[in-house]
C-alpha cells in the first residue's frame, strides 16, 4: 500500500502521542453519567441539558435551543487519582466577544477541602475544536478528594468522560460536598446563564451554590427570559424550595408590565409556600451615558416594582425584593460590556444575593 | 450586465445600509494619531505598537513580536459628540482561551468625570473580523467631555479613526485627565500585559493608571519577559519616574539565579535615582494541587527573594518588594486558569501595589 507523507507523519504522530501517553500514565476514563449530578432542574433524555426538549415544546424557539446549553451543570465524583483528565464532546464551535472560550465552551473543576470548595483548574478547549481532551490537574498526592466538575456555560456538551489513572478509585461522593435535596432554582437572563463569567464556576448562581451548599439550578436563557406564562407553568414543576426570579434585564418595560404579575401569581398559586426572591436588573454602566437605554432600564425596573407592590398589596408572602442599587458596587467595574458580569460583578452579585436566601430559607 | 442574487443581495444592503446611517447621523473620522496618546515607553515609527523594531532587534523573537501588541496605549481626545464610532484595523485574528475577544482584540472607552475616570462602553471585534467598524455609544448629551479609548491587549492595531457627529468638536484635552509627564514603567509577564482581563481597561497597569492619574506604559510580554540583559539595556533608555519589575512568572528559578541581580544591577547603575519596585510571581492556583507546579513556583519566588536579599545588602537604596501573599487574596477566585488574572485578580493586584507606588514616588 502506497501512503502519502501526510499519510505517514499522521501514522508517526499517532504512534508517538501513545508512547507518550504510556510513558506517562495509563488513563481509564468513565462516563460523567455514572456519577452524582446537580444544577438539573429534572431528568433530561440528554442528560447535560437544562430542560428536556419535550417540556420547551410550548417555549420560544430560544429557550428551547438555550436549554440545551449546560450552564450550571456540575459532576461530583471522588477519586485518589493523582491525575484528571477530560475528554468532551461539543455540540458547535461558539463565538463570543464577550466570553472567554474557557468560560463559553470549557470545564472548570473544584476540590471539597476542609468543608470548603476550592478552585483547582480549568479544561480549555481549543481552536476550532469541538472534540476535546485534555488533562485538568496532575501530580497531585493519592489522597482520596472530592472534586466538582462544572460544565460549559454557552454550549451544548453531547458527551464528557472523566480519566483517571488506570489504577486509582473513581466514584460518586459518599458524602457529597452539595445538599441535592435542597433546591434553589433561578429563572433569569444571559447574566445568569453566565456572561461573562471568566470560567463556569464564576457564574453568580455557582457561586452561591458552593456558599450555600445547596443544589441551584440556572435557569438562564440568554435574551430570553421574557417571561411567557409557559416558562411558569414549567417552573411550578420543579421542586424547589426557593425560586429567584432575574428575568428583569430581558422583557420590554410594556412586556413586565403585561405578563410579570401573572407569571408571579401563577407560580404563588402553584407553590404557595415556597419562597419567591424578585431581583431588579441591574442598571446598564452604558445606560449611564446613553440616555435612551439608561431611561429603558429605569423604565424596566418601575414596571416590576409595580407588580412586587401590587402583589404585596394583595397579601403575598414568602416574597423578598432586591432593588438594582445593591447588587453589583459602585464603582462602575463589575462588567465587560455594560450589562454583562465579570467575576468581580458576580462575587458581589452572590454576595448581596446569599443574605436574602439565608433568609428566606431560615 | 448581469448580477447574481447575491450580487443583488449585497447592493440593495449597501444601498440600505447607507439609507440608515443617514437616517441616523453623518459620522466624521479623525485618525487617533492625531490626539493625546499614554502608555508609550518611547515614540515608534507604528505608533500603535510599544517598542519600536529598531529597538527590539537584540531581544527575543518572541518580544519582538509582542511589542508590536497595543497593550496599555489608550487614546485622550474630548469631544461635545453625541455619538462615539471607532474602526480599527487589526494584524490578525486572535484566539486564546483564557481571553474574551473584546479583550485580546477590542477597545474600551471611559469618561473624566467630576475627576473620576468612569467606564462608558467597549467596542466588539466581529468574529473572523480583522477590520471592524462599530458605534461604541450614541444618545448621549452634547456636553464637552473628555474620553480614553484603551487598545487591544493582545492583537495589533494598524489603525484606528475615531468617529463623531459631522458637526462636532473633537480634539486633544485641553487638561488631560493623564499626566503624561509622570511615568511609571513596568516589565512582566502575560499578566502584566493584561491577560485574563475582561477588557482592555481591567488590566492592572490600565487601573493604576486611573487611579494614579499617572502614565503608566505597559511593558508586558506574554510568556517572555526572561530579563535578558538586553531589555534592561532598553528599559534604562525609557523615561520613568518609577520602574516595576513583575517579572517572575515567566523564567525558571535557574534563569532568575543567572539573570535577576545583573538585570537589576545594570538598571539601579543606569538610573542611579529612579525608585525600583520588584514583585514576586503570584503563586499559581493549580500549584496548590500540581506538587511540581507548586514547587518550580515556590523556588521562582526564592530565587528572586536571595537577590532582593543580596541587593538590599550591597546597600541598595529606593528599592522595594511584594511578596507573593499580598497580591490577589486568599480565596482563590482571582484567576481564570490558575495564573491569569481576571477583573477580580487585577483589581486586587493593583490596590496591592498602588500604595507601594504612593510611597514609593512620595
Amino acid at each position: 500500500m502506497k501512503r502519502s507523507l501526510f499519510g505517514c507523519l499522521v501514522i508517526a504522530a499517532t504512534i508517538f502521542n501513545a508512547a507518550t501517553a504510556f510513558a506517562q500514565e495509563m488513563i481509564r476514563y468513565t462516563d460523567a453519567g455514572a456519577f452524582l449530578m446537580t444544577g438539573k432542574a429534572k431528568k433530561t433524555n440528554a442528560i447535560y441539558q437544562r430542560i428536556d426538549s419535550v417540556e420547551t415544546k410550548d417555549m420560544t424557539k430560544a429557550v428551547q435551543g438555550l436549554a440545551k446549553n449546560s450552564a450550571g451543570i456540575a459532576i461530583l465524583f471522588e477519586t485518589n487519582s493523582t491525575v484528571i483528565r477530560a475528554k468532551w464532546k461539543l455540540a458547535s464551535e461558539v463565538f463570543l466577544s464577550n466570553m472567554t472560550p474557557i468560560g463559553h465552551s470549557g470545564l472548570d473543576l473544584y476540590c471539597f477541602k476542609d468543608g470548603k470548595w476550592q478552585f483547582v483548574m480549568v479544561a480549555k478547549p481549543a481552536k476550532g475544536q469541538i472534540d476535546n481532551d485534555q488533562i485538568i490537574i496532575q501530580n497531585m498526592d493519592s489522597s482520596m478528594k472530592q472534586f466538582m466538575l462544572y460544565l460549559p456555560l454557552y454550549n451544548t456538551v453531547n458527551d464528557l468522560q472523566i480519566g483517571v489513572s488506570e489504577q486509582a478509585i473513581i466514584r460518586t461522593p459518599a458524602q457529597p460536598g452539595i445538599n441535592t435535596a435542597k433546591r434553589v432554582v433561578i429563572y433569569g437572563s444571559s447574566i445568569l446563564q453566565g456572561a461573562s463569567a471568566s470560567r463556569p464556576g464564576m457564574a453568580y448562581p455557582a457561586i452561591l451554590q458552593r456558599k450555600t451548599g445547596f443544589d441551584v439550578i440556572n435557569l438562564g436563557f440568554s435574551g430570553s427570559a421574557k417571561m411567557e406564562i409557559e416558562v411558569a407553568k414549567y417552573l411550578a414543576t420543579v421542586p424547589a424550595d426557593l425560586y429567584i426570579l432575574d428575568c428583569i434585564p430581558n422583557p420590554s418595560p410594556e412586556e413586565i408590565r403585561d405578563r410579570s404579575y401573572n407569571f408571579i401569581k401563577y407560580l404563588r398559586q402553584q407553590k404557595p409556600s415556597t419562597p419567591i426572591i424578585l431581583i431588579e436588573t441591574i442598571f446598564r454602566e452604558n445606560g449611564n451615558w446613553d440616555r435612551k437605554l439608561g431611561k429603558n432600564v429605569s423604565n424596566q425596573n418601575e414596571e416590576i416594582r409595580k407588580t412586587y407592590e401590587r402583589l404585596k398589596k394583595e397579601g403575598i408572602t414568602n416574597f423578598y425584593y432586591i432593588s438594582s442599587d445593591k447588587l453589583i458596587g459602585n464603582d462602575h467595574e463589575a462588567t465587560i460590556d455594560g450589562v454583562h458580569l465579570t467575576d468581580q460583578g458576580f462575587t458581589r452579585m452572590a454576595e448581596a444575593v446569599l443574605p436574602l436566601i439565608r433568609k428566606a430559607l431560615k
